[in-house]
């Protein structure tokens, strides 16, 4: 690019190493961090290891979490007979903001891929079987993303459940709202129609 | 956003605070660093500080350097005899990537505007005035932004120099090559047409 420094140059191949960060972006990126004052710059360092250091699994239900248990396991106020499964930490953020989910969450860190070389023992499936021995356990919400990944894991998951006597339900498909029917794909139109309910 | 942890929503702010990086982006990013091992991370946070501590601005003509002099200014094989003044360092990478220019530089960060209360003291026009005082230059290419606030911080300065005797020369208006005379600007076709040459 023509900066022949190599302390800059560094810089932009660091943040040019995030997914979706182009090379004109990173070069911004690093001349926001030039103009940035020496506290700043330090500031914006210590986060990264910071985040890095402190940020751990929750030991219950492997969510991030600075401390042993994430705030939702530690809560008093949750109700721990309902776990809601989901993909990634960013899904919890997200059913949270809903504010109407009063349980606690199971978070896999992926899904099942086969493609991608990804089976159930590379997610947390055990840490959640783990969870279900001692009987306090009702339901489990399946919240994965409705892709052929997720869908696969929320079965293989339902399958090794049920057995053990616990209700087992999935996330209803349907068409979002505030959306335009004329732009609903067909899968989507017909688990619309199936799960349909009187009004 | 429903992360209730401080480290993390700290590495969020921290990278949404750049220009340009809306809050979703700075969550993807602050997963990346999340993501990365322990070292990866050390390496992130050490390239910030190291670019911030270890660039400075070349003696001679304000661009970035990691040393007294830019890398330009140091080398043998430029003419020291032309200045090419621009307003961004970035500028003097673009002007590198034609091969085309032996010359040297200097870099003004900024523009004259009024409207951002930013007058000639602002950027380095003292510098380059300091730079003429030994009677090697003899020609100052003025290439800033074709904005309005680069044709005022052009003419300021010719109309500071040209009484030195120094030459003083703009940038060539015109199409860009390879665009549409379709699409061109009234303005910058009729400078176009001005600035015609035989063939």
């Amino acid at each position: 690019m023509g900066f022949n420094l190599a302390p800059l140059q560094n810089l932009i191949d660091q943040f040019e190493r995030m997914q979706g960060i182009g090379h004109k972006t990173a070069q911004r990126m690093a001349f926001y961090v030039l103009g940035l004052s020496d506290a700043e710059a330090n500031e914006f360092a210590k986060a990264i290891t910071d985040a890095h250091t402190k940020i751990r699994q929750c030991q219950i239900c492997c969510d991030l979490a600075d401390d042993e248990l994430c705030p939702i396991c530690k809560s008093g106020n949750r109700d721990k007979s309902v776990i809601c499964v989901v993909e990634d930490p960013r899904d919890v953020a997200a059913i949270e903001r809903t504010h109407e989910y009063k349980g606690t969450y199971h978070v896999l860190h992926g899904a099942i891929s086969p493609m991608d070389n990804i089976g159930p023992d590379q997610i947390r499936i055990k840490e959640l079987v783990a969870r279900l021995s001692d009987d306090t356990v009702e339901e489990v919400i399946m919240a994965t993303n409705p892709t052929v990944e997720g869908e696969a894991t929320a079965m293989y998951i339902s399958r090794l459940l049920k057995p053990m006597g616990i209700t087992v339900s999935r996330l209803a498909y349907g068409v979002p709202v505030g959306a335009d029917l004329e732009y609903a794909d067909e899968v989507t139109l017909s688990r619309a129609l199936e799960g349909r309910s009187l009004i």
